[in-house]
């Protein structure tokens, strides 16, 4: 156990809360790390969050994750649906990795329905705003400390 | 505010822990249950689990949920990829319904991809086994009781 | 002749004019069996009404209907998509059913565009409201009593 | 209110009749025509019934409806499975339209399961032989008389 | 072993012999359940014989299955080409099963080809009228009784 | 009998031999009507040639070739590919109709190997350039003079 | 060079300015040909504009337009997903054509992404309003006056 | 009747009970044809078994059996998802067919899914190893001695 | 110039005039090699026929026919909708070949709509009975005779 | 007002005038560029030009325009057919976007018919060449200037 | 080990040489096996070169090198695209098997693309010509010699 | 000539012999890059190995090829199966290009089987391990020293 979270969010993802608010509410993706970063703390456990809107890059974070962390929060953003490396990196490094959205993508458009790196995931959750990114945390930490 | 929930589980789901525990786990259904109304029960909110095989039957207990319960959580199992008329149910009473899986249904066959109620639900949580559920009364427990 | 026609509402129809006006209008489920009965009255023709959220009740229903009506009305509603079980009903018994739908299907989900039991019914008749059975009803009234 | 309805029949409807007994009946285009004439004097609304082959011809009497009439009732026969342009007619005025097909259109080949026009309908019945334009009718003289 | 073999017939099978002979026989479902009781008993094997209309009932009956019978005869009807839900519970008991057909649904419409539950069964028969239960029968009587 | 041919040229075909002689060489439209002519003439059986760009102009022209003419030679061009109203007018009256084609459409783009009309006429001949016609013809008359 | 250019409208485009303004905006038909020819004059260009709803008619205007013209700038509206036949004169005649449309037709229904007309023509310009005409128009001018 | 049997294996059937035994068990095909040899015997049935990898070879021997036998069970192996000459000599002889596997094709690859000669037999047998072929004798037997 | 002819019957076709004459009427394949024969004897033609059910051996047939003949007739009956092989067997040599079908498939099953062998012949002929050859022959001849 | 223009070159652009200028013409990109800035300098509009062959790297520019720009003209190139993520940057930040290719995609392969961001730009032009950057400033200057 | 390779040219491919030479150069088939013999002799090991144009007869020889040699070498050609039934042989015996093709068959129709044997081979070479054999003999020989 | 060859490998090859061992083996990249370094040497050939996660990059690397590879020998990794622009790149600059996969794509997931950059290769080479790389050299090495 390294007691660290690493949670990475793709493209446009630093845009947030402020652009398109109907659909990703008010909340800046700072307002987000914030949270997460005090929720953590309380558990001990540490998190480092990365906003990045290169696929390439997004890859060599995961692939650079190996040892290092015990969890991945993942919200892949529009790479979700197109990118079969950031796939196959998460499939070739053994760190768990949590699939989260903001939006429930099923209620969009019909080529956000289908995620190609949802079969390499240990789960998805979608659609509860920030509080994806939260309910991802609290499952990551209760298997990192066993509580 | 009803500060009340309804747990639902679709078809098979009363077989949990005694059969293909390789894909669910060894938990009971009794077991989720019982770790739901202890967790639900420390925010003092009531909750409800139900089981039933019968598509009608999910019809009718979500209609009846109107007016009575503030959240519904509901693993509809196979329906979750045939039954329109739960979507229809779930679209026509105002109880805000959360979408869970124990398996990350995307891991499986093709044809449990896709979700028919997926659109109409609040989000979707997948593949956290037992936690999936409790993940989900996590979020409904935060917006009931506002802390 | 048996003088003599059976109504079918499927699923979620009990919830008419309760939820969702701007697809269903106001009308309840009630509004619209009065205004049948009232009409057939009229014509000398007895008129039963049934509403069913399982598929298999409203299969046993339309097999039961065998020998005692002489035309059924059928609003499958969610089950129009999904079920091969009422379309082998309607087809293995020999009453003359018509096919009505509230709102213009082909205006919603692509899902909706497809009727399972549209090839075995007389004819359909969609997006009139409640007149869509009362247009059925006209036509039943025309053949049964031949004027 | 214009206290008139437009009839218009697509292309190969003038020899109703006279081919293909076994799919359309005995009945002619004018047998029908009468038939609805006679039932709207009733009513005291005028109506106007013209056949056109033509698609270009029937998207023309479409536009000129505007401002003239209260309700078209089209059977766009083989054009309801071809026409972008009578479907961008039919939306581009304001006159409700009622689409009508003398067979059920569900029970023939696979290409003319789909009809392009009906999204832009009021509603749509279908399988009744003449009696499909009957229908229509009374549903708009409802409307037109308020009775 | 507990030398009991369990008949599952689904939706509309009980108006065997009543409707549409052209496709299935003059047959009763009765006929065929006293056909098969009376060969399992020279086996001195027992054998029950249900038939439902409703989903959810099938899936109970193939639940309470396990422990009780050494072999499931299902012939699931309409349900074979829509219901996850038998699938995933002939999945979840381990009774092994045996699907068979009256018709050969190869040769009836398109949506009749594909079987959801032939993946869990251990086999297939289609097309041979009530000898397609008497041959399944043969089978598991082998398989049984070891001769 | 009425010894007469129909010979009916689609949309474009006005301008054969004028453009694109790489796909439909260098013979004009008026070339073929000649050498169908005379070929005609010799085995004392008339025949008319007609060529239209309109769609609607067809569907009337084939209507009324009832009653006057033994045989119909269509090359209905690019409406091969997209009247469904063509196929209907020559499923009504009951002329026999051959289908031709100057090229090869199974060599050219996706969208022209479909023809629309080909399951209701007697039978199709493609590639042949203006020989196309005359094969049809040489049909024609040896069913027409019985030699 | 004819110095001369034809602007061809299809179905509809006469209500312009009267229907659906939130998709096409209130300019009319009129305004936009008035507009064509007042710039069109500025550089010596003469400027012909026809608006037809008949397929067949706009096939014979692009095939009239041969040795006459030096651009056609066609908005072929409904006709563009759905006629071959004008694709074909297009290809025929070789007077090179623009392809315009008002709305960006990529936003709205599926079936019009797909434009039968696109691969024959020099380029298309679609979203502008009226300016989608006058881009085409600045087109052509640039290369018939070499400026 | 010619008491006579016709058992045709095709592809690679000659190397069973060699290879892949976890699919199609150990038992070789020369033990089959000596079971089915002596079942039929028993009740006085002449039976033929022959093998061939060539489709050419097995169209022909289908051929062959018109008027020489009773009925034909054909194990298409490979050529079942791909022969339409299979098929259509099925088709073109009187002599009932019947299909059998020995795996249960639909739970093996996508393509083995789908059956040819299916909609062409009297009906199938899959899934039950050398069993498949003794219930299609044991049908046949039936059916020719009337027992 | 070889002043030869090959014509090639595929599988099946050697039935032709015993089986499912309601298809093929009652004409043998002898029946029809003797016209062609006498057709072409007049034109001073030799003609070769010959059938086969071994696609391989139709392939070895068209490569032989290369420096021997001036045209291959084919009919290539079920191997028409399957064979890649046949197809590169025209494509490799250049013996011009004529695609025949007594029926017309069009009319017959989806599958048989497509021709894989239709885009490397000259033109395809279908639907006219034994004629469909008798005109190819006679397409032929006119090309080698140059009458 | 800005009085700025964004313009921004995907993937490979920097290319062009060397390579496949069968497809693409002789111009440079820097040819095209001076072009721009020369016509917007006269409408005293500035304008800035950027290629770039990453994905990541173009959203990033896209976001920066925000605030900065009126309006971005963008060939996309590749990434017009697979880049969701450059589509949610233009959805994102408020800058009208106008997207132009210099060849007409819609003849060119299959893959390239669909552009992915045509549903979130303004309009499209395609087809022009070097013109299709110009018509599309045009259009954006007489937006800025008001002439 | 046996040190001896099979190598298997399927249909059409004793054309090689003599026909396409722009798709397929002009060495002819000898002229391959002679390299292929010439360059395994070096090596100690034997080859044999079989071309066939029947499936069955390539079936036959696959099934028929089970023990007798250490590699198999094929060029399936057209059966590549077709045959399950090749497919089943090379998965039925254990002879590693090396996928060759002459040309790029991605550059080729769209049904080259897919070949149904590759799911069974050790790997696949396509589009080297000759050299395409070369490379796949120089890898077996690697392995078979250890060096 | 250049006497040089490029070598791209795409996103995750960086990880190779650390992960997934059951499908890539335990060889390193480096190992690899050491392999064909070596075998280049010999041949008096430079070799120059560069891998990249980044599209864009890969893009940059393929263009600045041009006038100084004679070769490149490219593993696009996951971009083989997502990217146009790399595709793109290919076709644009005249270097000739060969497709490796250490793996055999078509044993692996479904959107594994299509590539979109084998249309614009020389050839492809896929499931040999590092083999592929090295087959893939030894024909560059002997179409550039010509031996």
């Amino acid at each position: 156990m390294h007691n660290k979270i690493l949670v990475l969010h793709g493209p446009n993802l630093n845009l947030l809360g402020k652009r398109e608010p109907e659909i990703y509410g008010k909340t800046t993706l700072e307002d987000i790390n914030e949270g997460l970063r005090s929720r953590a703390e309380k558990s001990g456990v540490a998190i480092e969050c990365i906003q990045a809107n290169c696929e390439g890059k997004l890859v060599t974070l995961i692939q650079e994750a190996q040892g290092k962390y015990d969890y991945i929060i993942l919200n892949a953003a529009a790479y979700t649906h197109t990118s079969v490396a950031i796939r196959d990196a998460i499939a070739a490094v053994n760190v768990p990795t949590i699939e989260v959205h903001l939006s429930n993508i099923h209620k969009r458009e019909e080529f956000r329905h289908k995620s190609l790196i949802a079969p390499v995931v240990v789960g998805q959750i979608a659609g509860f705003g920030a509080d994806s990114y939260m309910l991802a945390l609290s499952f990551a930490l209760t298997k990192i400390t066993g509580e």
